[in-house]
């Protein structure tokens, strides 16, 4: 595992949302810059508003601190007046339990449970097969058809965008990540369907997403060996097993 | 994949509670007696005593008025004033939502999230282990010490009996099931620990776990080709992969 990012900070628009956040809060956000669960939760907290001390942590040196937060030694956790969770879809909902306001969550019992629904493909099948694209591109933009036809289903106004939420922001990390895929592999958002197409383009012009997104050349930078596959023996392990810089 | 099971109906005290919630009801909860997804959902219902229709369905039938209501074919599902929903978290997560009284979710947040990891661990860590026992049994023991260790790191109540949780009600099924594992196995459930088998032994006296389980040998019958390993190759096969009558 590389024990060193490059660059090791974030860069453009979300290098001037690291520094509004650098003075100590009762909210710690442990964070590392190019990873799309953090990502995840920055963007609920930007869209909530909340205030936040934004720390830059490399997981991958799983340093003896940061064990104590998050015994995994994985990014995103969050440290609020000295308690500690991790897990970016426990950290998205912790925060609408802890911040009421701005709910992310659909009010509607039927539409959160679909919600919910959606966010356990995203975990089990989605985010996966987005890893694997190299092996079964195919079931990667299955994938996505599957989930935008039961997330449309709901008629939720999350969906259509009038009302942001959890389903948007889970996924959101990756559309910011697509460029990789059509650049490195044959990706193109359009074969998902038109009405994907559109929530992708959206959803990246959203002043949070825009606002936690750094340069794409860094994201480049960072995940090249991966796309390459000229990787030593043991990234490309991983690689394989979909664990190198999820 | 069998398409029929035997027996085809609940057995024993759970057989009772079938009878009690035969009378029609806007909420249909559609249940498989023999399945441990499914007696989550079941305990939820009791515990909350929340008025429900129980309907036996037999899952690898796959009938294609079944596939409307869970297209993947699989029990639990609900159907809730003609609205669908299914997946046994899903579901748990629904019933405090739809019915707010007696919340099966603690109401701090910061314990809302530890019980959320908990849950993650249960269905990414623990079920799996179980149903790979014979191949890894100290994993599973593992996989019970370590979520007990975080479970009770919370000081919440719940994790000490006083009041029911989703955590309880998430795992209670496969402890319902240790005798099939201590039969057919080696598993002793003093090897996790005595704070977690005080907490077996108390969860299964619960009234709600006694209603909505079956005579043992029934299970035993349903498990016993899954144990025995005698069956013919699809279904070692599905057992390998740990998919048969979970
Ligand atoms: N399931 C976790 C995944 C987090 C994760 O994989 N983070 C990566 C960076 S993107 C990490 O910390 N990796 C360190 C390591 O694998 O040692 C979540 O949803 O938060
Ligand atoms: N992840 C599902 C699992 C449910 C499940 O596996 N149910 C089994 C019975 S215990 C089933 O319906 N199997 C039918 C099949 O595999 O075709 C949940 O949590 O509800």
């Amino acid at each position: 595992m590389p024990d060193h990012i490059d660059p090791p900070h974030a860069t453009g628009p979300a290098s001037e949302t690291v520094k509004a956040h650098s003075e100590p809060n009762s909210l710690v956000f442990h964070a590392g810059w190019f990873c799309p669960f953090v990502q995840r939760v920055w963007l609920a907290l930007e869209e909530k508003g909340i205030p936040y001390e934004y720390k830059e942590v490399n997981p991958y040196k799983k340093e003896a601190h940061f064990l104590k937060i998050n015994p995994e030694g994985l990014v995103p956790a969050l440290e609020h007046e000295n308690k500690a969770l991790y897990e970016s879809l426990v950290l998205l909902k912790y925060l609408d339990d802890a911040f009421p306001e701005k709910q992310l969550k659909p009010t509607d019992p039927h539409e959160a449970g679909l919600v919910r629904l959606a966010l356990q493909q995203i975990s089990n099948v989605v985010v996966p097969a987005f890893y694997r694209y190299k092996e079964e591109g195919a079931a990667f933009v299955k994938s996505l058809q599957d989930l935008h036809t039961d997330w449309f289903r709901s008629g939720a106004t999350w969906a259509r965008g009038d009302t942001i939420g959890w389903v948007d922001l889970a996924l959101a990390p990756w559309v910011v990540r697509f460029d990789l895929l059509k650049k490195h592999r044959d990706f193109k958002v359009e074969d998902v369907g038109t009405e994907f197409q559109a929530w992708a383009e959206r959803i990246v012009d959203r002043p949070s997403v825009k606002a936690t997104t750094s340069l794409p050349d860094d994201y480049e930078k960072v995940y090249r060996r991966y796309f390459e596959d000229t990787a030593e023996s043991e990234v490309a392990k991983a690689t394989r097993k979909g664990e190198w810089l999820k």
